[in-house]
């Protein structure tokens, strides 16, 4: 088989948050309707199922087991009996209850009968088959973001709906089988990272038909597309995809922090490559470097020096307890002693971001490094300060960290410098 | 700049069709929430945009213009502009109706204040802003799907909601401007399936370790995960993504019709490959072919023929004015009198899916080819016939067809035949 799925330990969520986080909310069960590209409904039910919708409900037993139960189109029977339930088993002996071997004690099965109703209806119906004896008046849990048309199927089955955060909050704490997963992802960021890299040092320097200075790699100019085309070659090679978030950037369009046209890259302008691939897991990487070839260390050495201080106020912060925004503040208080606004707004010179996100099955999930909370052991963060100057260019360095109990790691190293170097 | 994107028709959504819904349902406004993965708001607005909700509102002028409203975050307002106004600007002097020069004679503007609030809450301000003198009783039209959060949103704002399927119709004829994308990435899936079939065409039959039948290519074990690699490699390397929609499948797992694992590509066995890549616009391929190396000319070849036949049945149905099923029912009956079953359920041998469905920026839309409805000139279907037993492994044979006002156009020709040759 291939190189890199060997040593990746069992990926398995525990629903048992889920079911204890409708007790919580004195409800009767947690209900989520959602295609593939539902990232909760992925991290729920390991599902990689269809693209129209399907449905999960989480019901508390009580005294008996929790239950919960994937309802997918018949089509995809034997792939969500494999993902959603098999997938769940403790083969290892570890936790089970005694219902099936589940490894967090929530007994899963696939129901698909009624096909042809909507993931809603459906949804509702097995809601009332294991609790419609119990009580008339439920109230189901549902992410905010639900379908409309699901949650109007579940109210007029006499359901009341309340909006609950469990799902986001179970997943910005990953667990070892997670970062087995991020990792993976994020060394495949690497070498696309690498691939670039590569491609720049590689680059010479000629003029193009105005007689400016431009790049040119393999006999043709060097452009954001083609360098996208080739970090993104390297990245399929490994087994991962782009998911169209590879964002090349050169002088101007390296201001611009998601460009994804097409701009020469010239000599002594900033080319700001920033890879996010998503792995077979869903698990997404991300990286940022910013390059120069033959610069002529004006405006963007300062801006890399202050970048590259930043981020080291920033990792200096990283430990449990800390509050999140504390990350952001010291970003923007080191890009200010650098003399850039740290309060910029887009279109603007200076900082115009947060200093970073959360990174699981989503590129942006939870913690939010200018957001409420504090950091906790299982949590892994984008760490990206960055200065623009729209008239000029742009200077970003992102790094996945997580957060330990002593403080922090670096997942996947990249090094650092602004002139390029061959990296394969 | 690159090398294929110069000779590409200005892609442009007509939004006065989305008007004109909003006027026959004697309705106020069309209001869609959703983010980056919504493809109707990606239709909508040609918003490449972000992964957190944003929201389009359509106003029908009455006796002025059409008025559309993009509710941006507010780092994002450059590109929003970009996309969504200026994209919509007719150059070329069509169009235009006095109202700032667009092609569709709808009115567009960015906004992006309040970027704190939900973007439900922000619709909700912009319908009130547009028409709240108008009325205190308005009613939105919205897509089904909208989220929960949202549409909670607009009803506390004093607005009823009513679902249309307006989008899903426009989205089903494409115009000119759409048949380049979809022929870009199509072209893009042939070069996918002849690397596919190069790899397999050059692999030689050796043994395993167990003395089994295997094959190998470029010194190591030929498995779907690399021939996977291979594939997705060349998509990146012509500027296009495989979306994890990238399905091969070898013997038994040829005949799970979502296959994405790791398993040996033996001789004598079916690989099915099916290559659905997605272009930097948003818009699908769907291309599918089956190879068996060293075959003994048994089940896959009787299967085939039968495939091979069941496509010819289909596409001789395929002109304006046959109702959709008709494809469907042709193909079923020539898949049955090959002797496979017409009516096999997932995990049973025969025929076990639908014959087609649309293809634009997803990869299942309107219409579908076992369905309501008739064919209409514009609609871009992917026609499939397969057969399968899972003991044994699946044929299935898939290409992008469009109707036109004479009958049907293939989008971009592969060649057929179950022995692999060197396509490179």
């Amino acid at each position: 088989m291939s190189d890199d799925g060997a040593s990746l330990r069992p990926l398995r969520t525990d629903l048992a948050p889920i079911a204890e986080a409708v007790e919580a909310a004195d409800a009767d069960a947690f209900v989520a309707v959602g295609d593939r590209f539902d990232d909760d409904l992925r991290y729920l039910t390991r599902f990689s199922g269809p693209d129209r919708a399907y449905a999960l409900v989480v019901v508390p037993g009580d005294d008996a087991a929790d239950r919960a139960v994937l309802c997918a189109p018949s089509l995809f029977r034997e792939q969500a009996e494999r993902e959603f339930v098999a997938g769940a088993r403790a083969r290892d002996g570890n936790g089970g209850d005694g219902v099936g071997g589940f490894h967090d004690g929530v007994a899963r099965e696939v129901r698909t009968e009624r096909a042809a109703d909507h993931a809603g209806e459906r949804a509702a119906a097995v809601v009332c088959d294991l609790l419609g004896d119990e009580d008339d008046d439920l109230t189901l849990l549902v992410p905010p973001s639900i379908p409309h048309d699901a949650a109007v199927y579940l109210e007029r089955a006499g359901n009341a709906l309340a909006s609950t955060d469990a799902v986001e909050r179970a997943r910005s704490r990953k667990t070892d089988a997670e970062f087995d997963r991020l990792r993976r992802v994020q060394r495949a960021a690497v070498a696309g990272m690498a691939r670039a890299e590569t491609v720049l040092a590689e680059s010479e320097v000629v003029e193009d038909e105005t007689g400016a200075p431009a790049l040119r790699w393999e006999s043709s100019t060097l452009t954001t597309e083609r360098l996208r085309r080739a970090v993104n070659a390297t990245l399929a090679a490994r087994g991962v995809r782009d998911a169209g978030d590879t964002a090349i950037g050169a002088g101007p369009s390296a201001a611009d922090r998601h460009f994804v046209g097409d701009d020469p890259i010239r000599p002594g302008e900033t080319a700001l490559i920033d890879v996010s691939p998503r792995g077979p897991d869903g698990y997404r990487g991300d990286l940022t470097r910013t390059f120069v070839v033959e610069g002529d260390g004006g405006w963007e050495r300062r801006a890399y020096l202050a970048v590259e201080s930043a981020r080291e106020a920033a990792l200096a912060e990283i430990e449990p307890g800390v509050p999140a925004k504390t990350v952001h503040g010291e970003v923007a208080a080191e890009l200010a002693a650098y003399g850039f606004d740290p309060n910029a707004e887009e279109g603007e010179a200076g900082f115009t971001h947060g200093a970073g996100h959360g990174v699981g099955v989503s590129l942006h999930e939870s913690p939010s490094l200018s957001g409420a909370g504090e950091l906790r052991p299982g949590h892994v963060v984008a760490v990206e300060p960055g200065v623009y100057d729209p008239n000029v260019g742009g200077i970003r360095l992102e790094d996945l960290v997580v957060v330990t109990e002593e403080g922090y790691e670096v997942l996947a190293e990249y090094p650092f410098g602004i002139v390029p170097v061959e990296r394969e």
